[in-house]
Parts: structure tokens; C-alpha cells; sequence
């Protein structure tokens, strides 16, 4: 390799290359909320939705996560934050890479919603609280995580035996009882939609 | 949210619906070689190939990865092992996003590699060895690290004080020296896109 190894020219292309080609605008989409209140849910239909209209997305829960770059964490203060920390990074990566990000995870406090919102960079941070009643969330009990927490089971569990520290500003706020996933997708589309526009 | 809350139908988009939209099929290139080698200068100007002919791509390398997601690592060999575990888990998620991930790394060892490969996925695995003779790097010596580790400044230096162990059979293999990064990213290009190629 000769000596014009590092050329000034030579760099990785950019964030506004990749939302060149794609034709639209990186954005992570911050759902936060209790347990069962329907963030994955919300964001799988809003997903369905962005792919329609030509849009590339990503998600991100526990699912792919947790069982996958964070499996070696467990559920101490520390490795929570740790869990949000690394969410966030990836988040980052996906962003620089023009793609929607979706990330459905409770981050019960306003500490580490502020931790992932400082690595990600305020402009491409959306947040949604899915405010669904905590009565309405164990009335669902879709994973019989209630139940298990009312029993005790579940240490430092989000609602029951640990707080849900409500954002005060988010980007946008839903409650999702008596509502379908669709509606509250198309509510959140709509809301994006002028954001991830390129233009 | 009705009782269709977890209807069958209401998942994630798979990868298939991925590389359908983005008309290209995700991959990870694994760069493998000695520090100078020329693995980030050869994946620059293949992202730059390939964004050119409308695939895309990200790069993953040490400046967004360690300054990042990876910034509390250290260089133990424990600290090394989780490092590379979770670049594997990053393009994981970049690949099944329908993504050609490019991620050049020196992963010395077999069983770094190894990891890589097992966490990826073999099928989605295109190993390159960048195997440019250590000589040549050391001439290189674009950041001065040979120069260190020859003061005995950095302890564990692959080359000089830690073994670069050589992949077995790689999908590719190139020595840069006396040859154009871009003249070894075609080669890569033209042995990549049979595999990326939507059809």
C-alpha cells in the first residue's frame, strides 16, 4: 500500500451519506414506560408502519438485547444503568447509520433516560412515555410479572416495589387503554413523520 | 390497548423484510490483521465502493467502538475477549438489519475469532486476513505504536510481544504491500458481491 495510506479523502462516509442514500433521517425513538403499558407492542406497529412508507427501522427490547450484547448483566443499580449505557451506544451507532431507531425498554428513572439522551445527543432523541395506568398494565399482566411481583418474587420490580419516575417533558406521552397499537402508532407516525423526512 | 395486544401477526420485521426493502442481503466482513496492516484504510474504501453501487454499509472499527460502547474496557485478556464479544453482537444486529457490517479489529487470536464467527453466525462470516508481513507495518508505523512497543512502552503488543495467531482458511486473504487500498477493495468487492447481491 503506498505511502497516500491516510488521504485526506479516505474517511468513513458520514452520517448525511447514509441518510443520502436512504432518504431519510436517523432518529431514536425513546419509549419509556411500565411493564405491560405497550411499548414493544407500539413499536412493532409503528415499525410495520415506517416500513410501508419506505422507511428503514430498527428495534430494539429486551428480546434482542438482553439475550444478546447484555446477557452478562443482571439486575443490580449497576448493571442497570450499564444495560441503558449500552442501549444507548448501540442507539448511537444505528442513528449515525440513518435509520430509525426504536428502543422499548421501562428505564423507570429520569437518571437513565438522561444518561441515554446525553450519549445520544438531544436533536435525535424522541421520547415517548407510554403512560398506561399501572392498574391497567397489571389488569394485562401479558408476562405474569405482576403477579410474581405482588408475590414477592420479583425484587425492585418497576410499579410495584420500585418507582416509575414519570418524565416531565417527553417528546410525546400516550396512554394506550381502550386504544389499539395501531392507533397509537399512527398518533407517533404523524408526530415523526416531519423529523425523519429527508428533504 | 383491546385484547389483541400479542396478536400473531403483530412482530417484529424479520430480516428477510429487510433485505427485501434495502435490496441486498446483510453480511459481516471481519477484518483480521496486524496493527498497520491496513485493514480500516481497505474497509474505507470498500464502504465507499459499495455506497457508490447503492449497497449500505457500516463500519465498525476501534474509534467508534472503543470511544464508544467499549470505552470501559481496558486491555486484560478478559477486557480484549469482551470487546470483541461485543462488536459480534453489534453486527449481529447491524447484519440482521440487512446491513453489510464492516468490522476491523486486530483479533490476534483463533479463539477471538472463533467467538466472532459462533456469535455471527458462520454463514454470515466473511473473514479477511489483511496479511501484510510485520516488517511493512512496523515501516508504516502510521500511529507510532511500533515504535512504542519497541521501547517496551505497551505491554502485549500483537507482533512484538503478543503472537498474531493466522487464520486457517479465510474467505480472503490479501497482503497490502506495494498495492492501493482501493485496488484491494475492489478485489474484496468483487468477492463479496455474489453473496450481498438481492435476487
Amino acid at each position: 500500500m503506498e505511502k497516500n495510506i491516510h488521504p485526506i479523502f479516505e474517511r468513513m462516509q458520514s452520517r448525511a451519506d447514509k441518510e443520502r442514500q436512504l432518504r431519510q433521517r436517523g432518529l431514536a425513538v425513546w419509549f419509556t414506560g411500565l411493564s405491560g403499558s405497550g411499548k414493544s407492542t407500539i413499536a412493532v406497529e409503528l415499525e410495520r408502519k415506517l416500513a410501508k412508507e419506505g422507511y428503514l427501522c430498527r428495534i430494539l427490547d429486551g428480546d434482542n438485547i438482553r439475550h444478546g450484547i447484555n446477557a452478562d448483566l443482571g439486575f443490580s443499580e449497576e448493571a442497570r444503568r450499564e444495560n441503558i449505557r449500552r442501549i444507548a451506544e448501540i442507539c448511537k451507532l444505528f442513528v449515525d447509520t440513518g435509520i430509525v431507531t426504536l428502543a422499548a425498554f421501562v428505564s423507570p428513572t429520569r437518571e437513565l433516560r438522561e444518561l441515554a439522551r446525553g450519549i445520544i445527543g438531544g436533536g435525535d432523541f424522541f421520547e415517548v412515555h407510554v403512560a398506561t395506568p399501572i392498574e391497567e398494565c397489571e389488569r394485562r399482566d401479558v408476562k405474569g410479572l405482576y403477579a410474581k411481583a405482588r408475590r414477592g418474587e420479583i425484587p425492585d420490580f418497576t410499579g410495584i416495589s420500585a418507582p416509575f419516575e414519570e418524565p416531565e417533558s417527553p417528546s410525546s406521552r400516550m396512554d394506550t387503554t381502550g386504544r389499539t397499537a395501531e392507533a397509537c402508532a399512527e398518533e407517533l407516525f404523524q408526530q415523526i413523520k416531519p423529523i425523519i423526512t429527508y428533504q
